[in-house]
């Protein structure tokens, strides 16, 4: 039995507030337990240099933590003036994950920008963070869609992403901080709706772990995955109906 | 009339949720209409280099801006590396403006930072900022007399802000951001409780101003404050009973 | 009777030395008392990226000071590798200022930098900076007004700035670093020779402050103003002749 | 049939030249093929701030490229004033793979930084950097047990790192840059001597994988990770024999 | 003839203002023509942490140029947030020639910051500041021995500096930036009251330079050198007397 | 006698490793004894800003130190965000150096770039890496020649640099690291093949030097810096045949 009455395999509960932003694109207020971050989507008729001429469209992703998001303050990063490895590779996992299931050649030359901003943090802020940005970029594109007449829908899948890890020999699923930082694996698995995999990356730090603990790691995470985008296609409803559509 | 409907000495909706944040010692998140700012207070054991061996306590601010706060995305100042002109000033004049009504004799070697994140900006983030940390910053203030006992109540007096400005020769009480932009003369006040001011900024850039509309400008703005203290009187209720009982 | 002779209401000696510098288009030393600024204006023909195509020009204004200004030495913002609020606030303040009494369309697509470098701090440099870089603006676009044949004279009315403030009860004019320290009140106020206001920046960190005193404070302020305006016609001389002409 | 002529489960030459650098407490200059990665171990008698006072040691890693250590030549970190989000990940990703393989209270408090700054790079750079780190690390604790008694020998297990994708269907071992930049599945393994994984990084950012891949990829690095051991343990020899001995 | 009508060896005109800032302990303004330098010595009872237990004290140097000192406007150091390789150059070429006159275990624990503030630039800046600056730290150092009873007296010889160039196979002394921007060999000597080198600093970036030039400008440099050390010892009269002294 | 057994006009043994980087246009690996440096040569079909339109090219050098060059390690200047005064001095230095030896309108527009990576460290490594350098450039230059046609060969002579000092009174050529830290005088001397004068930097900060020193030392470094131009001549061989060709 885990501190907060949850069973081994059990999500914390989950809770997306839509369009709580007036000015994004799209925008959600996605809360696994005490952990909330507010997701926004930015469109921009314009990509980064590197992908200029290409008539391809770029995903970009943005990830911070409010200074009092945590149990003791953090300094600001702004005040710090630079980004900490933590925050560059957080950042970095997010958009390659949307990515995968965006196909760029059919955005079309413009950027979506998903600023993914915690606001209270208990554990798995980064899994958080994917699956609501997976969500603000959804609305964005079908906002997008009332102006531009795609040939293809953009988004091919659904994406969701959740944190395994193991404590006392145990697999268990969506830590929250105080299981996190007993946890001697932790894995965080980024998949799609078809039940491929986007993300898998799994440390030992404290202890190194056996290719059995691996294969009971994922098994747990596709299950907590495929019931997180089962809230999302909840939540999206008929806006979700075309993702993946091209597909078939 | 107004754009949106207000009278021109009408402040916005004002709404105070209490305590949104689990870890901080005193949190606020604060709405006048549109523009919506999360404060936390931290309450730290240590005073910044400059004010140690005094046995004085210190009130400290910090500002930020969400990236999609705004009708288009800015650009974050982590990742621009520093801090904008901007930020500082506003900053610099939430800490200044809290600490007038602080006795820092009386709050003892510790400091108060107090965190405004804003979630969204539609016109007077600073004076929302103000309004709202004073109540963050009373809430742990109060969470701390429950271990310190303190010879003297620390917070002296009651503390709110509000926006004035004159656009076509009108002078309007709390300028959203469409106001805000029109404005030939824009300016912000702060004051106590007791009907003083702390901070009376107002700028002509577009255009100067006379004596007369500066005058009318104050007056408006103290109507507006003393409503402010109102509603902080309210959400705190006995919270408050001890703020400024020591001046009598 | 203050510490050095002056009346409570009476300016420290002002000295203006005319073009101390060889290479700028208009450049000024301006001394209040013992607080001495190099303001040097160059004119540039380009305007920021924010005012590009809109045929209108740009005044902008940095601010610094020597590391041995001042009684004990300060750290170069070069070596910190960055800028202090204090700098910044102080910038934007001056920069503000002087667009005020410019027709910016009248100037044309370019940029005039106003460079404020303290030399020697006594109190009041942000006052003394922007007092001495409208004469250093004047003497500039007179420079231009050799080459440009302006349809309307870009500088629309005189502009300086003063300090007042409160000690024990008693309002002063033009403090110095000794008096500001000891000021429970400290307001900045910059004026047109129309007698307008264009900034009025007051506060009251250690005490709040009644409208009675606010009302003392404009009051000797707009005095101190009016006579600084007059030493600038004076060292202006004909130069200053066509100012607010237009305005007419 | 590979471009250079590999089996797909081939590693590429390893080449290890042990104690190339005159000053470091452990040196390796490790290839694998064209990939040259010179790693120096230093060992300093303190420990970060974080670990003070706790009696144990920490080991870090830093990560840098030549610029000319690739086909164009890229700036330099130190020219851009920071580290690129790549260099601060794999860093992190090299510190925590070795810790993991180190008993931090049989080390003590001293600190081991491991430098691996990339010569020349034709792919798999950071298992370069973690297999050559692993014999530079010790090297350096060998040299230390001459002068250290250690109750244990700080090092609990040998470790090293290949990286393994997909392309066109196919699994291949130890990719070199052409097939990198070619696979739609791009993985890196570390694992221990015993058999057990410290991290497991896969990613399918071009083309989401499944679980057959996934146990595919494991299988064919598991063999490669167990080649480049024995080659640790060939250049090691006797230095060698006590890693993992007190876990017995 | 040179275009400022001096003869081939002739120094610019030089000017020194003794004490022109009330707070520096030893302050000079200096110009050699229309190059002026205000140069200021800033005693602090600390040393660096490099220096710190020794007994001995420190020479450090800072130098700046005013943005607009030069014929066009230059970008502060502090708003790009750094310093340039030639800023970085100077300030270490100062200290350098500074300390090789200074006994720093007769100046015993502090520091004297000598900055070298460049008010207007016409060619041979550096040389400029090496002459002032040693003017303002005898300053400096004469006030301290008011207070301090020195064993041994601290500066050790007189110091100054030239530049010499070769312009059209001709030997120059003292180039002012006109000349500077012409030569095709540019030389920087430092030299003490004792005739002996500290710094020689010759480049032929343009074109190479035999050792029968390098003579000839040697043999101005000296030359110049000594009229400036005149100079310093006209200005320092008395002050001046016990420099050296302890020598014999 | 020297520590390491050479004669006080003797140099080190100088090793150099032509081609070791399979990617730069030119590279070297040159070995002043225990000094090691990694020279690389790139060819970018681009030259910076301030030399855009003027048909000619551009030869920029940047130097580096690994972290354990050096006895104990030195941070990173990429970690600390900036770089330190010596490295801007020593590749400020090495770029002059190379470009007085190069016709930059022959050369075309084109940037040369030098990178110089010290691999370990023991006095001397600005000459090695100038006298590494030239040979990586002669190499790139000779590469280039094989798709442009050039009317003139752009390298007009051989270059090479090496220090000489005093130590005891004892003038000694190309000194080894600990020599450099007992050395009253320190020279670095850049000369060409035909032997002329590029560079001349001595400095005498323990002890200021005279002129029949300052003699000794230019003599001593001209043998040396002709015997190293002659290891330059043998190792490229028939390639450097065209070097200074043109001149007759």
């Amino acid at each position: 039995m885990r501190t907060d009455g949850r069973q081994w395999n059990q999500l914390r509960p989950v809770t997306i507030t839509m369009n709580p932003n007036k000015y994004a694109e799209g925008s959600v207020l996605i809360e696994f337990g005490d952990t909330k971050v507010l997701c926004t989507a930015t469109v921009e008729e314009r990509v980064p240099p590197f992908m200029k001429g290409q008539g391809k469209g770029w995903i970009n992703a943005e990830y911070s933590m409010l200074p009092r998001a945590t149990q003791s303050r953090n300094q600001r990063e702004s005040a710090r003036g630079k980004l900490t490895g933590r925050t560059m590779e957080i950042q970095r996992l997010i958009g390659r994950a949307l990515r995968s299931v965006v196909d760029l050649q059919a955005l079309g030359e413009r950027t979506i920008t998903l600023d993914c901003d915690v606001i209270q943090a208990d554990g798995g802020t980064r899994t958080t963070s994917i699956t609501g940005a997976f969500i603000a970029m959804a609305l964005a594109v079908n906002k997008l869609s009332k102006n531009v007449d795609y040939a293809k829908y953009p988004i091919t899948d659904f994406l969701a992403s959740v944190s395994v890890g193991v404590i006392q020999e145990k697999t268990l699923l969506d830590l929250n901080y105080e299981e996190d930082s007993k946890a001697k694996v932790d894995m965080n698995v980024v998949m799609t709706g078809s039940g491929k995999f986007v993300e898998v990356q799994g440390t030992g730090e404290d202890a190194p772990f056996s290719r059995e603990e691996l294969d009971g790691l994922l098994g747990v995470a596709e299950e907590g995955i495929q019931a997180l985008i089962a809230s999302q296609r909840d939540v999206l409803g008929p806006l979700g109906s075309r993702i993946g559509a091209s597909r078939v």
